[in-house]
């Protein structure tokens, strides 16, 4: 076990810094339902609240898919790659938690980069996956053929 | 570490494809969002734009359900049966969200399916964890029992 | 892996103990709808159908970071306390579901708890990650410390 807990101890860390922010954002839309007086079971009000209420449902709705693919990258790519694009989406979220608070535009920008950080980490997982199931014997052959193709052209 | 990889491999995979299917579903929502002109932060428009973003936030929703019993069933019981209710899951939720998008009534069918395979996947996850602490002094006997009953009625 | 699996059986026990209670939440989410005549997309109608859905709404916000820091603190701190963490989590929502169910003050009680041990389990967590960075030549000296100031004051 010691051997595992090591190469999934980064992963762990960016995972707990994604459950502290997500209590921020819960935290921010307890704050905006006393401010805009908007009481449960409502989540209707005005747009200040329905945007910071939005923001956090978004972050909320990624936040499994997020910690799912963090993980499935760093097991069967590269665990410290993973960590470190976990951490860029972690700060992307920030910056789009409160830009969107500020105005539906504002969500933009750190939405897309956030999105642009998602589909890096898909596409590690999916070389990660790719070559553990590549069978050895394919795998020198594969990487020749690429190394080839690189040299002639 | 390479052995533990070996054993959630596909499990991995079709965790991979979870969060394809999810991303496919949350652009299809931004289509909506456009053809029907229901801008953020609002979630409620006409009744064709509604039944999609519900399909969407009831697919999210079961999202971590769904992968949380995939992997207890698939770590603790046998990753290949696990895995390949995890493709059929992921097959009834397309048919749910292309069924729902088109009418209420269209999304019945498939969702009650997937509950099914949901089900399916909790027996086994209950399953291989009962294996797992049943003392192996009692598992012999169990089994012997369940053969006598078996054979004797 | 048969070592790993020994490591995770407890967290995996309850993890399949909370799939459970989120199905439950879903089955009662169900009977409100008929109850109170809310067909789906709809997800607005009498207090009483909204405290149930917005009860089930918020549990199933919480899932993936109960889930998420239950994992983590089971592997980096210890595996027995977390579990036993996670069942009196899952006894606070249960409680919280039904008060929730009962009237918006219902709620309170029950989630307060709840999020105290989630607090709790954070705080584990980020202890079993402390120790598992920390290199074991600092850690002698740093117990040390931590004695001697618990011994002279």
């Amino acid at each position: 076990m010691h051997g595992v807990r090591e190469e999934v101890a980064l992963l762990a860390t960016v995972t707990l810094c994604g459950v502290l922010l997500q209590a921020y954002f819960s935290w921010q839309v307890i704050i905006a339902r006393r401010r805009y007086r908007v009481s449960p079971p409502a989540t209707s009000g005005p747009p200040e609240f329905e945007r910071v209420f939005r923001a956090q449902a978004n972050c909320t709705e990624y936040f499994p898919l997020f910690l799912a693919i963090l993980w499935v990258s760093g097991v069967f790519f590269h665990q410290g790659t993973a960590a470190a694009c976990g951490l860029l989406y972690l700060g992307a979220r920030y910056r789009y938690f409160h830009g969107y608070a500020a105005s539906a535009q504002g969500r933009l920008g750190p939405l897309y980069f956030s999105a642009r950080v998602l589909w890096l980490l898909i596409a590690l997982a999916v070389l990660g996956l790719v070559s553990h199931f590549l069978p050895v014997s394919l795998k020198t052959p594969v990487l020749r053929k690429l190394q080839w193709l690189m040299t002639t052209r």
